[in-house]
């Protein structure tokens, strides 16, 4: 892929505004609050505005900046993910042990990575490399967002990241539309054009039967319905590993539910019952398509219905303002989607050499396909194609449910 | 489905037949041989032989058979296995610790259901429900004989479950071939002739790329390279989930390996170097598979090979005698071949009302689906559109490997 | 300690009645029912027979009787307890999983062990050896005896180890009496004479201030009056470690205790108001005393009181009969009592050489000291000097409650 | 106890010079280190400056002060460490989520806190109270520092608390001599003048048989010697309950320590052979004793040497500087010192009425007591009837070894 000067410049501001973005994000935040962590699945806001420099530093600066010296010898063993080709690190669950360096020390940071990669945006060889570093410091902006909010719940106080008032109650929805398709012969898959993570191709065609996808996400008030009507205690609802979970973990309700109030970045607030329910597991979405006698699309309905919509449309991340799912229209925004389809390797998928191939490919096994976007995903992040991909208990993301049934 | 006179008499023969062979096979085992229970996925032998006669005593004699009595009350909380619709039962984890009844009282116990089920089995009404449960009671003699196995394996006498001498050495095998297949639209799932269990089905339309699939499992000597070449040392040739498995329990050969040694039936024995290997999890077939440049096949891949060959062919259960893979031509039997697919419904799939609707599709997540059958399936209990399902790290059933590859 | 004739008639007889008593007491357990092990605290019925014939062949004839062969030359792996120095062996956890040897097998064990013993209890030099061995074997029996309850208890069955008729209620208790000690120094420890385990001694002298003890154990009815009392949920009453066990175990009542009954040998069966409370922990035996206004005793105060009473009185174990607490006078039988004493060496204490030396010292963390002997106890088992030992949490055995004040 | 004028004073003076030495100390601390929890034992830094905080508040200004209102209404339940009859509270493994309130807000509380308290400073009736709180304060100076240090230690990087040079090494030690004591009726426990603990009375009576205690600690070098000599893989050392330990968690050597290195609030240093050894458990502490012929003195044995010591004597913490083990002559300071005796009341003991009876008597199960003043004691704190204790596998704090033996 030749990138010419004008898709350079443009993904240089990209880069610009990307690590512009991260940096806004975190102005909030005091250096404990940037520094705890609430669980292994997630990770303190300082790791990962430490963990996207590494990743510049190590692909970029290290390998292609001639005279690079690293910031700090001892802070990549400290801000390394998972990439086993590029060595030890600490376990994920210390994480949130690590006072030093503190968060000025990675600001600065920043800026010094931030300054040296200035002549690299220049250079068009490198363009690939820097749409996938864009891509993960996007993608580390959603988790930022969803760690600390998991952070700050822990906190009996119920500490606000953003103060301000709530927004405005969502207009009443209207009762639930579909998306008919006629089924056939579709086409999946990144199309190659633009940026896309290896896990989107190779596209490939799928065979669909029909079937319809519904208009709108499931609301708060639907949920509470489903609630009322017994449906956390009812066996016959859940896959059985959803069940055990359920039983195993007390589960009641979603994540951040209390009363009538849920928890978000600016604290506790009422529920809006029209708005979009969020952080629901993939249990709890498969058990409440059962008892609405629906089911979950399959990645692939999901994608043939979302190919004509607007990726960079409905509510996603603009600026550094509190997310919070308000019920757009389209196939994007508000919350990631459960689809029933397991995370698996297209046909004919093969993994990248060198660290850059750990991405996505090893993670293919025990995890289910999530697509759309969420009101925490930086706008242009996600595609059609876009394949997020979580275990199926794990409820911290703005995850969300949009119904399908065979028609 | 109407069953005639003579479909009806060979349903009662195979009843019959199956009933006995499962209490043939228990009879070298002492009271105490049949009550241990090694792990919470393994039920004691004892508990098989009861829970096969708990679901005859349940779903037939209580319900079609006038003034039946249940033989005792209070036995089924103990022999119910997961059905919540029938009510409460033991955790699964002390199944072990019932040494009353005594298998003595349980063999007993199976003699007056064999004989109360006698004029059930002219009523062509209940042919349907027989057939489940002769394929139900099949299903658990594999599952007796490999929850045994391990059993026995846990003792440090390694104490034989059959005497006599081992196998003779299996033929040197082939180089690998291969079935090619052109790709196209194939039709898979049960065809609606004879029994099949509901996740077979509905039947429908899949879409295949051109493959190929090898035309033998792989060896022990195969398996044996691998080894050699540090594959379970290697990171990046494992999913993320099975490397932290690997690590975990720190796996370094497949389960009953021991030096140049297996555990069998027949006790410890020296390894086949030509025969199947087995007692594999999904990781470690997945990290073989990548090791050496093939995959595994989906399901739908496997099952448009194997329409074409006999599902009652190959080394599979016939009689009470230890089972023992040892190579055998066409895709049945040997061992359980995994496959890349997790375990999902079928398009269209509904689970079915009462009981007996919770028996395969509550347990579609996390699990991946084996096809075949193995040297403990019951001869003629296998289909080509038969789907197993474990969880990936599992590997107490006879699990092999059947390698595929894009062409 | 030179033994002489008539002594060494007697050891062979105490022998020889141990040996049968031990063998008259699993008369009614089934294979599977010797087999079975509840939890990683007790054993199999199975492994105390093996175990302690296992001891006669280490420590007796495998080291004294010329030519002796051992019965399997892979057994000592399997039964050997906790003998660092007689090496390798499985672990505690997995003896619940040795179907073989058989009961049978093993009993037939013990039958070549007592006939090649014969010759040895003539030899005046072994006596001491042999005093130890019974002694084991009769700490083993009550451990039989409450490890087969606690396995039985297992079963939703409720089975009964002996059938029969419950014994008759016992007759109302007194009020409270107390015996009274004016303090001074006292001499504890084992006197010299005959048999006594190392941890007995030596005999010192300790300070005592006044105190007084009770004359007789607490009753059932009395802990009801705790529990209706909310003494299971009075932070207050509890121990720090112990309301944490509290908590953590949900625990509201003894152990076996369910509504107004409570499984025995004989299964379930009326509570007797009267009878003398047994089953239960340390710390539940420290909050009842807090309750009571009272305290537990030092094992010091115990033993200074018990000196003057028969240690073969009371209600203690004399035949192949089920054990029952029934409240017997005196200071031994029924249930052995908690003292406030940590275990811990006494003054001038030296840890024997050999494997024997690992008998009790090691022991000495964590532990409390019961003083006494139970309805379990072979008869001629205790002393006044005898100390008994388990962590605070533990249960299954006959544990009792003799409460102590200052005067 | 009626508190003169001049006593009055001198309680002031130690109030203001506890709680500016509670601030000086943590002044190295950014708002991230004052957050950070190693582990459940432990706390944050910030938690002990809001928890001292919480205690004059609740006990002194909320009872004594007219009008006094609280700084933060929720705060209590974030600062409440234990006290069952002060309410809920958050569980200590939730102690290191609490980015809010920040170190500075909890500093601004102090001072709030410190100015409110002054008035009540000249009460003579509050005295007792007073002296109970400058204790409780000055307990938790030690468990700050020691909690800090774990948790600096589980950053790689290493951090130092203070920079500076190491102190000098320390002097070849001599070899041990022996204080020796003739044996009899020692009076112990606390006197009766001046503030002690409730767990420290009543005063009473102990008998003691002759025996030596060493005059000085175990060193570091010492301690190579014991690794040496296999002194962790010999079971025959050590106690049942500490070989479980060792095995389990892999032990080797005392926490802290790295090769030729220990980590000390001032980073990585040198590890000085002729220093103390600390950061031991009860569990190694016994286990050398053992190696050494030895064993560990009871705690009355210690406090009849210890009464003719000065205990304002020795290596104690005098000012905001790194505490660190270097060898001093007495019974007291370097490291609080492991007796064999379990912590447990003394007689006559009696749980004081209120929050405050709460403070020692509830502990008393599981624990070892351990006896003097460590370097990071505050001088003036401990008493020769201070009674510290700890779990037998706990060695975060500055825990020492002087050696007894029977004479």
């Amino acid at each position: 892929m030749a990138a010419g000067a004008d898709d350079l410049a443009a993904l240089a501001d990209r880069f610009r505004a990307t690590r512009a973005l991260t940096e806004a994000l975190v102005a909030p935040l005091s250096d404990a609050d940037a520094s705890i962590q609430s669980m292994e699945d997630a990770s303190p806001g300082k790791w990962h505005l430490a963990h996207t420099t590494w990743f510049w530093e190590t692909f970029l600066l290290r390998e292609h900046a001639p005279g690079y010296q690293l910031h700090r010898e001892d802070w990549p063993f400290l801000f390394n993910s998972y990439y086993e080709a590029e060595g030890a690190r600490i376990s994920r669950a210390a994480r949130g042990l690590l006072s030093r360096p503190s968060l000025a020390e990675v600001l600065e940071w920043r800026a010094v990575v931030n300054e040296a990669m200035a002549p690299l945006l220049d250079d068009p060889a490198l363009a690939p490399l820097i749409a996938l570093g864009v891509a993960h410091e996007q993608q580390h902006i959603e988790l930022l967002l969803t760690d600390i909010k998991h952070a700050l719940f822990q906190n009996p106080l119920g500490p606000a990241m953003w103060d301000g008032a709530p927004p405005a109650a969502a207009a009443p929805v209207a009762p639930m539309g579909w998306h008919a398709h006629p089924g056939g012969i579709a086409l999946v898959g990144h199309q190659g054009e633009g940026f896309a993570f290896d896990n989107e191709g190779p596209r490939h065609r799928v065979l669909l039967e029909p079937f319809a996808l519904a208009d709108r996400l499931v609301t708060n008030g639907e949920w509470d319905a489903f609630i009322a009507d017994g449906g956390y205690r009812n066996a016959r609802l859940w896959l059985a590993d959803g069940w055990g979970w359920v039983q195993r973990e007390a589960i009641t309700a979603p994540l951040y539910w209390r009363e009538d109030q849920h928890f978000t970045h600016q604290g506790w607030q009422t529920r809006d019952a029209h708005a979009p329910v969020t952080h629901i597991s993939h249990f709890e979405a498969d058990a409440f398509a059962t008892w609405a006698g629906a089911r979950l699309p399959t990645e692939f309905e999901w994608e043939a219905i979302a190919a004509a919509h607007d990726p960079a449309g409905g509510n996603q991340l603009d600026a550094a303002a509190p997310p919070l799912p308000t019920g757009s229209a389209g196939l994007f925004g508000d919350g990631w989607q459960f689809t029933r389809s397991a995370y698996l390797p297209f046909p004919g998928f093969r993994v990248a050499d060198g660290a850059v191939g750990e991405y996505n490919g090893k993670f293919m096994s025990g995890q289910v396909v999530l697509r759309g976007a969420s009101c925490a995903t930086v706008r242009g992040h996600s595609r059609a194609s876009y394949r997020n991909f979580f275990y199926p208990h794990q409820r911290w993301q703005f995850t969300a449910l949009r119904l399908a049934k065979d028609v």
